[in-house]
C-alpha cells in the first residue's frame, strides 16, 4: 500500500482516551455489507466513483488538452467553487511552483478579484471554468466578467480559444455560453458530485497541465479500491470509518487532519470540504479541522495538548531524515542539537515529537505514514478519504452525496438580488 | 467606532439556541474589575500591549526602514513562526498584491523551502527574520541556510545588507549572528508575546513596506482601547468576552470566525492562532475555526446549518452593494436575478443570506459590521480580538500569555536530534 495506517494510538487498550478495540471490531462487522456492496458495484451512488481509478479511456484526451495549454500559456486561471476548485488545487500541491502558474478563483470579492484581473497578462493566460450544474451563481459571475474582458481586449476568437469549460451535458447557462462562443467543452461526470470529482477531469486537467502523472494518481486510488474486496478488518477506509464513527458516537465533536507536509496543505482543505458537506446533516457528523505541521506547533498545539479533550487527530508523517539542506550552525552550546543536521532532520524530529507528545497527553492519534509523497500516494490518500467518508455516512445514516441545507441560503440570496434589497 | 458589534442573534430572547441576556449581564458585572484594571494600567501583563496604540515615537524609524527596503528590493521574505509570521501576513491582507512582493516562510519543509529559495532573485530580495527569543529552532534553521546561500552568492557585505532581524535584546543565537555580521537589528518588545505583536514592528514593518498607513492601524486600535474606560456594557471587547465565555460554559466547543472578505483571510488565521494558544489550557478554552465567505458556502455551510449545534459564529460583513464590476449576463430567464447586478451585489446578497439562514436555523451569530475595510478598521478588529481574548482568559481562569504545553514537544525533538534517532 502507498501509505500505512495505524489506529493503535486511538485505542483504550493502549492507554489513551480512546475507543475500545471491541467497539471497532463490532463496527467493522457492521460495515461488512456496505464494503461488499462497494466492492461488487451494488452501491449505485458510489459506483461511478469506484469505477474511475481503473478507467484509462479518458486520459489521452486530458493529456492532449493539457499539453496544448502547457505549450501555449504561461498562466492558468481556474474558476470553481467547492470541489470544482479544490480538486485541482489539491493535486497541484504536489508541484509547489508549477509552470504554467495557476490562480484559483474561489471567491467573488471585488477587492481581490479586480486587482488580480488587472494583473493578468491576457494574451498568455487561459481560463478553466468548472461548475457541475453550470448554474453556480458565483462561478457564472466570474465567468461572464472574465469572458467579456478577454473578448474586449483580444477579440472574440482569441477569447474563445482561452476558455475551457467543464460542466454537465444538457441545457445550462455555462454550457450555452461555451457552445455559443465555441469554447473547449469537457463533460462533467454526471454521477459524480463536485466534492468527489478530484480523479475526474476537474482535478486531472489542472494536474496534467502542471506536468503531474495522472495515470499514477488513478493507479494509487485503485490500490485502495482493491482493498474493498477483502475483509473490512483488512480494508483501511473501513477501519478509518469505524474509527471516526466510534469517536463521533463517543461524543467527540472534531476530527483534525494534521499533515507534516506543506504539499498536503490543500489536501487538508479538500478533506475539510468533503467531510463537512458529506456528513454534516440531520444534526449528525463531526467538524473537520485542517492543520499543518510544523507550522501549527506554534499555533494550535498548545490547545491540542492541554485544551478540552474533544478531538480525534489524523497525523500524516513523511520520511524526512537526511533530506533538505544542511543547517550551518555557528559554535554555541545551545545549538549543539542542530549541528550537522539538515532541515529535513528537524522536521523528522518534530513530527515524531508531536506524535509522541499527543500520545503522552492521552490524545487519540490515527497515523498515516508515507515513505514518499508522489502521485501514487496522493491518489491513494484521496480515495481512502472518499471511501472513509462514504462508509462513515452509512454508519451515521446520512446521505453522503447531497447538501440540502444550503438551498435555503441560495434562494434567499436570489430573492435579495431580485428585489434589489442589498 | 470603526465596526459595529451585535450579539442580538446569540440571545435566547431572540429565539436562537443562545445564551440569556441575564447571563451576559452577570458576566459583564464580573468583568468590571478586569476592564478597569486594563483601563488604568493595573493589569501589568497587558499594560505594554495597551500602551502601544497611542505610541508614536517608534513609527518614524519603522517608516524610514520600510521606505529604504521598498526602494531597494522587489521581494521581501519573512521568516517567522506563530505570531512572528502571521502578524505581518494579517496586515498585508489589506493589500492583496503588494509591491514589493512578499513570501512568508512559516514551515521547514524542504520540499517547499528549497524550490522557493531556488526561484528567488537574490540581488533584489531582502529577508526579515523574526523570533522573540532568538532561539526558535525552525526560524534558526531557515535563517542559517538563507544567510549562507546569500553570502555565498553575493558576498558577506551584500548578505548583511539584505537581512533585518527582530529579536529580544540580550544574548541569543539569532541576535549574536545579526550583530556579528552587521545586519539591521530591531528590538522585539520585551513584554509583548509573539501572538500579541501585530501592532509592534513585527507587524508594522512589513505593513509599512507594503505602503500601508501604520499610524491609522494604531489609531483604530486606540479607539477600542478607549472603550475600556466606560462601563463593560459599553465596551465591545468585554461584551465579546462575556459572549464567548457564556457559550463555553454552556458547552459549546467551537468558535467560528467567518469574514465575508478575502482580505480578512489571514485575520481569521491570526485569530485562530491567538485564541488557541492563549486560551487552550488546563482542559479549558474552545477551538477556533477560520472560515471564509462566500467560499465556504460551498464547503462548510451545510455542516454549520444542519450538523451538530456546537458552534458560536462571528460573521464579519462589509458594505458591498454596487461595488465591483457589472456582470454581463446573457438573456436567460434563469439568470434574471443577476441582470444589472455587480459582483459586489452578489456578495452583499450572500452575506445577508448566510446571516439570515444561520439565524433561521437557530445558530448563534455575533456580527461585526464594517462600512469599509481600511487600516483603521483592521487595527480596531485586531485590538478587539486581543482584548476579548485577555478578558475571556480572566473568566476562564487561565493565563493568556503563556503556552506551557508545547515545551515537552520541543524537548523531545531536541533529544531525537541529539541522539540522531530520526
Amino acid at each position: 500500500m502507498p501509505y500505512q495506517q495505524s489506529i493503535d494510538h486511538c485505542l483504550k487498550e493502549h492507554g489513551g482516551y480512546g475507543v475500545s478495540r471491541t467497539r471497532i471490531d463490532a463496527l467493522l462487522a457492521t460495515l461488512a455489507l456496505a464494503v461488499s456492496a462497494l466492492a461488487n458495484g451494488k452501491d449505485k451512488a458510489a459506483a461511478p466513483l469506484l469505477a474511475l481509478p481503473s478507467m484509462t479511456s479518458d486520459l489521452a484526451a486530458i493529456e492532449a488538452l493539457a499539453a496544448q495549454i502547457r505549450r501555449r500559456f504561461k498562466t492558468v486561471v481556474i474558476a470553481g467553487f467547492g470541489g470544482s476548485g479544490l480538486s485541482g488545487r489539491t493535486l497541484l500541491g504536489l508541484s509547489p511552483f508549477p509552470q504554467p502558474a495557476f490562480h484559483f478563483l474561489e471567491n467573488i470579492d471585488p477587492e481581490t478579484f479586480d486587482p488580480l484581473l488587472e494583473r493578468l497578462d491576457l494574451p498568455s493566460t487561459c481560463f478553466i471554468v468548472v461548475s457541475k450544474s453550470g448554474s453556480t451563481a458565483e462561478t457564472l459571475a466570474q465567468f461572464y466578467i472574465l469572458h467579456e474582458q478577454v473578448a474586449e481586449k483580444l477579440g472574440h476568437q482569441a477569447a474563445a480559444e482561452r476558455f475551457t469549460v467543464i460542466t454537465l451535458p444538457g441545457d445550462n447557462p455555462l454550457r450555452q455560453s461555451a457552445e455559443k462562443h465555441g469554447m473547449t467543452l469537457l463533460d462533467h461526470a454526471p454521477d459524480i458530485g463536485g466534492r468527489f470529482s478530484v480523479l475526474t477531469p476537474v482535478g486531472l486537467l489542472p494536474a496534467a497541465i502542471a506536468g503531474l502523472d495522472i495515470r499514477a494518481l488513478r493507479a494509487g486510488a485503485q490500490e485502495v479500491v482493491d482493498t474493498l474486496r477483502g475483509a473490512p478488518a483488512d480494508c483501511p477506509p473501513a477501519i478509518g470509518a469505524a474509527l471516526q464513527y466510534a469517536f463521533i458516537e463517543a461524543g467527540t465533536p472534531m476530527t483534525v487532519m494534521l499533515p507534516y507536509s506543506e504539499r498536503l496543505a490543500c489536501f487538508a482543505a479538500w478533506f475539510r470540504q468533503c467531510w463537512a458537506e458529506s456528513l454534516g446533516k440531520e444534526g449528525r457528523g463531526s467538524t473537520p479541522l485542517r492543520a499543518m505541521g510544523a507550522t501549527d506547533q506554534h499555533s494550535q498545539l498548545q490547545l491540542y495538548l492541554d485544551g478540552p479533550r474533544d478531538k480525534l487527530f489524523t497525523l500524516i508523517t513523511l520520511s524526512r531524515a537526511g533530506s533538505g539542506q544542511r543547517i550551518p550552525v555557528p559554535e554555541r552550546e545551545d545549538l549543539a542539537y542542530l549541528r550537522g543536521k539538515t532541515m529535513g532532520d528537524v522536521l523528522a524530529a518534530e513530527q515524531r515529537a508531536t506524535l509522541e507528545t499527543l500520545v503522552h497527553n492521552r490524545c487519540p492519534v490515527r497515523l498515516f505514514a508515507l515513505d514518499k509523497l508522489e502521485e501514487k500516494q496522493l491518489g491513494a490518500l484521496l480515495m481512502h478519504v472518499m471511501l472513509e467518508i462514504i462508509l462513515t455516512a452509512g454508519l451515521l445514516g446520512v446521505n453522503a452525496f447531497d447538501q440540502p441545507a444550503v438551498e435555503d441560503g441560495k434562494r434567499r440570496a436570489r430573492e435579495y438580488l431580485i428585489k434589489n434589497d442589498l
